[in-house]
């Protein structure tokens, strides 16, 4: 029988790290994660992926061929196979990953950041196969964006397009984790929603379930779970959140008239609860002519696995 | 000697219609200028035009070859070839203008919106030439705007991609000619400019030479001389304007990450009084990635020439 090939795909986030084996079907053998350890240096924290990588390879049961590595990793820059200045990683201003992976395997090995890689596994394996045009947004602490325009990963000219997380939504509101003021990701994403339910609650703690508990215990989560139930306040705290990211997918629409835009990632798993009203929201503000061009869906990839099939999907895309 | 090689570029306009002859260089010979008469058919207008256009022609005092015919014009469907819904130009749902046009010359003949048309002449005639990623905005009436990426027009899923003058500035803002409210149209154009000043004027119509005329009589083109003298009014009226302007550009570098961003059109040329704030507050905006990766520049083409070397660079692009 002949080898399988596979792909090496791989997702360094600030807490976990995870990879396995992908196949051409977007199939994913020898799944692992580890701790990331952020305050390791990126040089050990290779050192240590390496022999778990090793140690998976090893306990594959059948005959294989690796054909390259794939990473998403947060602030990943494609063209300079670098990271850059990832506060969640404490590597400092810029570390060249791929020449660090390089000194560990003579293959191809290719990086971007993280929704970029979603955007190439939906691309591939998830709902967007055979579309031209889409987004796809992750929602989880923050908000991401991968962008494809005529089938291929929108860099722009400094290799960094796509932070819709960045984008403004109150000139003078909500501090960001990046230091501006306003951003769609103080709105739009787990931290959020939360200080939105927190916001809403002031005055009138004793009418929803979330006033039970001290502030810093509450989740996003929870609001969820109180939402599903009815609680007034943690509906509202959805809606609202719905309708500002409706606002803002109406103006991605208008720069890029996507056919789709997918929700992945942990906050997305709200599902109708936050996508319903944003479609909604989104039509409400979307201008005429692109009225009924464009979808919001959810993504066709489960939350656990679509991070390192859109890893692996960078290479397997170049192989196509 | 050699035949010289011209494209046909024409700009269709609602109050006005431009053509000439654009040789590879950019340089246009036989310009001419129609008003459009909107209330007329689209069959009986072409029927008019291609008689300006031969008139045109016989006056060419050398031999040339025409290779083809670029078409700006509002609303236009690039794979359609048509002209949808033009609200300026009253020729109902859907005209399909490259084939009125074939009816009269078999040559190459392409259509797309004048923003977009502008954008290629950026890209082969002005200043951004050997870009791969920049847009052009287009301010005057409207604010229209075109996008190049990856060295190509961005048309989207539904071929009308790039319409930032629809992006929403003010959830339940000013109404917008295209229905909606809150457009960025409303806000940053010459009409939008115009109700800027009359806010500002409630209550202090004495303070300022504005108040002189009747609201009516009031231009941009007033506004502007004014703020160069110095009125505190007009000026704040541009300041405005150029901070709402600045910040909806931010939010369009962190969809596309261009390498510069043209100003063109009329509103445009009251370029430092509009651009240098603009610039000014883009960067404040913006996120941090893209601090000193991006330029708001004005347009290298004449404003009155621009729309023509747009149209033909349509199809200069093409045989390029």
């Amino acid at each position: 029988m002949q080898n399988k090939d596979l792909v090496l795909g791989m997702d360094i986030g600030g807490t976990k790290t995870a990879f396995g084996f992908v196949d051409c079907q977007g199939t994913i053998y020898g799944a692992h994660t580890m701790t990331t350890q952020s305050g390791q240096s990126a040089h050990d924290f290779m050192a240590r992926l390496y022999a778990r990588i090793e140690e998976a390879r090893e306990a594959l049961t059948f005959a294989y061929r690796l054909c390259g590595i794939g990473i998403g990793a947060p602030n990943a820059h494609h063209d300079r196979g670098t990271i850059e200045k990832a506060v969640n990683l404490n590597w400092g201003d810029t570390v060249d990953f791929v020449a660090l992976v390089k000194a560990y395997y003579n293959l191809p090995i290719a990086i971007t950041n993280d929704a970029n890689a979603a955007a190439l596994g939906e691309m591939l394996f998830g709902h967007a196969r055979g579309m031209k045009h889409f987004m796809v947004i992750t929602l989880g602490t923050g908000l991401g964006s991968g962008i494809v325009t005529d089938g291929r990963l929108l860099y722009g000219a400094s290799g960094f397009a796509g932070e819709l997380g960045h984008t403004v939504v109150e000139p003078d509101g909500r501090l960001c984790g990046c230091g501006k003021r306003g951003c769609l990701e103080a709105y739009v994403s787990a931290a959020g929603l939360k200080t939105t339910a927190l916001e809403l609650m002031v005055g009138c703690r004793d009418q929803t379930k979330l006033g039970d508990m001290p502030n810093e215990d509450i989740t996003a989560k929870q609001i969820f779970d109180l939402a599903m139930k009815g609680d007034a306040i943690a509906l509202e705290a959805f809606d609202r959140t719905a309708r500002i990211l409706g606002m803002k997918l109406a103006d991605a629409v208008a720069h890029l008239s996507p056919e789709a835009i997918f929700l992945s990632g942990g906050l997305s798993e709200a599902g109708d609860l936050l996508r319903i009203p944003a479609q909604k929201h989104m039509n409400h503000f979307m201008f005429g002519a692109y009225q009924d061009t464009v979808k919001l869906r959810p993504s066709g990839l489960e939350t656990g696995a679509s991070a390192v099939m859109g890893a692996a999907a960078l290479i397997w895309n170049d192989l196509a």
